[in-house]
This record gives C-alpha cells, structure tokens and sequence, in this order.
C-alpha cells in the first residue's frame, strides 16, 4: 500500500477556483484502477489549507496517476493557486492492516 | 461528519511500545458505534512520527470516544511516550462528500 497526505495552502483569492480544480481531479483519481483513496479536506480553522489523503495499491499505481490527464490538467490550473510549495508526507498503515484495506 | 487529524511523535525508545498500546486502542475505536474510521499511520522518513485519521459521526460521537476505557487507557499508558505535545488538526471532508461516507 503506497499512502501520502499532501499538505497543500493557497492564496486567500483562490480557495473557490482551488476546490473547484481539485474536485475534478479527486473524482477522476477515485476511478483510476489502482486508487485505493483519494479523500480532499479542508482545514476548519484555516480554509486556506489542505490535505489530499491518496491511498495506492503499489507505487507503481502512484506512478500512474502523475501521468493521468486529470492530474497533468489539476497540476497546470492550481500552479499559481499555491501560497507555499506543497508538500507529501509517506506512511505505512498500522491499522488497517495492509491485507485489510479497502 | 468529525473529522481529526492527530498528530504524535514521540521518543525513540518507545515506538515498539507506542504502537502496541496504540493498536489496542485503534481496533476498540474501530468498533464504537459512531466511529468511520479509524486509522492509525507511520510516517516512512521518520519512524517516531504518527497520524491518527479519526472520523466520527457526530462531534458527540467523538466527545464520547474520550470516555472510553480504552481510550482512557491509552491517553495513560502513552503519556510518557510523548517526544512533544501531540496535536489534532481538525477538517471538513470535500470529497467524499459528508452524505457518502462510508
């Protein structure tokens, strides 16, 4: 199981177009075969902040959703959204147990 | 839908016993009635990192995870175990939206 939470803030203006752009992009990678999760929150004290949630069988799968076109499209829209570079954070799941994921 | 992001580090001596004493508490979590989910992660580039992903109905359904004995249980056994204070960043689901969680 390959999990990241990618740690997103965008500029005050932008935090509509940035939902709209991302939604799309989080639909779509919710489809992709080897997507396990791919969850979107917003930070309740701080709507400017983010955290995509992805959860892939493989790294390989990860791989894939980089060269998606809904990923190459959401990546070119938010560009000038960000207030900071984003950044990922990887883990192994404790619990569930890898074997147990759905 | 309540949803926290709980953030632990702690001392490097600990980790084996931190999640041991955090597996118990997870599985239990796992089985209150208002609980959707409850995962418990470890950061790859630094083992002494974890997040909690808690999800619960309601805020009072996360109010009464904290009257748990298993809870009760942990917040003591792994109070020595802290390498700083943890922290819970709370947020709003985008997607799934809040009606289709499962």
């Amino acid at each position: 199981m390959h999990i990241v939470h990618v740690h997103i803030r965008v500029k005050p203006e932008y935090v509509d177009q940035f939902i709209e752009a991302t939604l799309d992009n989080v639909r779509n990678s919710n489809q992709e075969p080897g997507n396990v999760r791919f969850d979107f929150f917003q930070e309740i004290e701080d709507p400017t902040k983010f955290v995509l949630t992805e959860i892939y069988r493989t790294p390989e799968d990860a791989d894939r959703h980089k060269e998606t076109a809904h990923y190459l499209r959401w990546r070119e829209r938010v560009g000038e959204m960000m207030a900071e570079q984003r950044y990922g954070i990887k883990y192994r799941s404790l619990y569930p147990d890898e074997a147990d994921w759905k």
